[in-house]
């Protein structure tokens, strides 16, 4: 299990709420080949370490790459991660607690394993990779089941004094209630703008009788409802859909805005499937929010962007930090 | 005009929107005299140029300091400034723009003039001598006539990519509307919970006829309502009064929160007159706030606290960057 460097291969892995995301990188960190598989976390840690590896070899055995050829595997996780010994130490949507997550998908897959905080995966690839490249300081917004953000300082991750920083989805942006959040609290940028909140809101009007397009497209099935359906949905002037889009624009530009008074970065970069399938519909809005929220001059200097890594954010990133240091 | 090390004392002044602050502070930095004056902004820079000198010179003259041991005088202002050449660019609540600050001073005193923003001064001061002192990543909130924030990261203090962040009084923290804000906006964290905000409620619930202590307190005169009566009306159990400082508490602690959630702190740090009339009340109630919007196991590890130096922070901070450096 020694990584080396004659191995040019490294596989990322954005492991989900909703769906594990597996793509193989050549040498030059090109994506050679992408899978994907529901994550299923109900039916448990074990389950889900199996579905990984099962993913994993689809993507090799799709790419015609050896296990023998891969340097490392690198885990996105949507939670707290000890990255020293590879234990995921808390992730809620997965309900996992102290999982030794390199230990078990390594003895699976046979290739060293590292994992990473999604958030902290998907920044580094938006800093090597997408719109981040040429910038020292910026904020990334992750728009997905919920909000993630991963701060750029002086070219370095910033996380905190504790590592718990970044936390932009859960800045209260309606102080008197609003919805409740998956953290308990009500009124949380990610209770009324991440995609999860939107796909909540819609299936609530659907329930009340609204009419939209959403409902044929999922085929009735509301938990089939996706980022692409969303999108659809939106483009086809589904009047629901873009009244609650538009909610979540004004929504997120107010979130960017607030780091933007705060940080005053060089660029607020948007990432995530729904900025991937809307964005260039999302970012005027976005922006126009943003805006009138931002104090001062400011604002005359902040781009807000599209990461341009569409969805791959996570992956790009996870198989980044598995790569061995170049010697 | 010389710098020299033979010159043992400097001037720290803060320049508010209200009120001159100025204190001479001895080789050791200790204050040695406090002196006040109304700032009169709506007499122009020069009339309120003069009145800073008058107050500057009143102090040396008590503390029997000659203009000649002063080695300089440090001005914090409550706008944008430019350090090296001394210039105010903007200063809102004076209607100020691109005053040649130090120059017009310097010339005034003949004693060499540094101007520094209002909220780095206050920053440096609860680094070097307040709350900050063995903190490496620390936020201030300063609570005055708006609400300032200085952030500390790594020991260093951190403005952002063009000097423009913390302004963390301009967070939308009530999304959907709420009262408007001096910068244009609605819904910021200063026009709920600064200083100005709660003195702009309680007149106006007294001009709706509600019963409070402070209409004898400030003899009928809303124009005289400063933080001191706020706190003595307060402290009396007026229920108008406990009422309207609740709630900017409550608004208080989502701004703590969510700069907790973004940067994960060591601490959160609050100052300003009003934090020095009643910290020991309102603290409690907005940490309480705070815990309950902040995400995660975040909140275990960071402190809420006064700056512990009162209402002098900055003008101690501003002396302080007026220092000579060391040889």
């Amino acid at each position: 299990m020694k990584r080396s460097a004659a191995k040019p291969f490294v596989v990322g892995i954005d492991l989900g709420g909703t769906k594990i995301l597996a793509a193989v990188f050549d040498h030059r960190h090109r994506l050679l080949v992408r899978e994907k598989k529901s994550t299923k976390p109900e039916l448990g840690a074990d389950a889900v370490l199996n579905r990984i590896a099962e993913c994993v070899n689809e993507a090799l055995a799709v790419s015609a790459v050896a296990h023998s050829s891969v340097a490392g595997i690198g885990v996105g996780v949507p939670g707290m991660v000890d990255t020293r010994t590879g234990t995921v130490r808390v992730a809620p949507n997965l309900q996992w607690q102290n999982v030794p997550f390199a230990k078990l998908l390594g003895a699976r897959l046979r290739i060293p394993v590292t994992v990473v905080n999604d958030v902290q995966a998907g920044t580094t690839a938006v800093q090597q990779f997408g719109a981040g490249r040429t910038l020292r300081d910026f904020v990334c917004m992750f728009i997905g089941t919920g909000i993630g953000g991963g701060i750029v300082l002086g070219g370095q991750q910033y996380r905190g004094s504790a590592g718990m920083g970044g936390e932009i989805g859960h800045m209260a942006v309606i102080a008197d209630g609003g919805p409740k959040c998956g953290c308990g609290n009500r009124g949380c940028l990610e209770a009324v703008a991440s995609r999860g909140a939107i796909v909540r809101r819609v299936i609530e009007e659907m329930k009340d009788g609204r009419k939209t397009l959403v409902r044929d497209l999922c085929d009735r099935d509301p938990r089939r409802i996706r980022s692409r359906i969303i999108a659809e949905a939106y483009l086809e002037g589904d009047k629901l859909v873009r009244e609650i889009i538009n909610d979540a624009c004004e929504y997120v530009g107010i979130g960017a805005a607030n780091l933007i008074n705060v940080l005053n970065p060089q660029a607020v970069i948007l990432g995530g499937g729904l900025i991937e399938a809307l964005g260039d519909k999302m970012l005027p809005r976005i922006r126009k929010s943003a805006w009138r929220h931002v104090i001062g001059a400011t604002s005359e200097r902040v781009n807000i962007i599209d990461c341009g890594l569409g969805d791959d954010a996570g992956i790009i990133g996870a198989a980044l930090l598995a790569r061995p240091p170049v010697k």
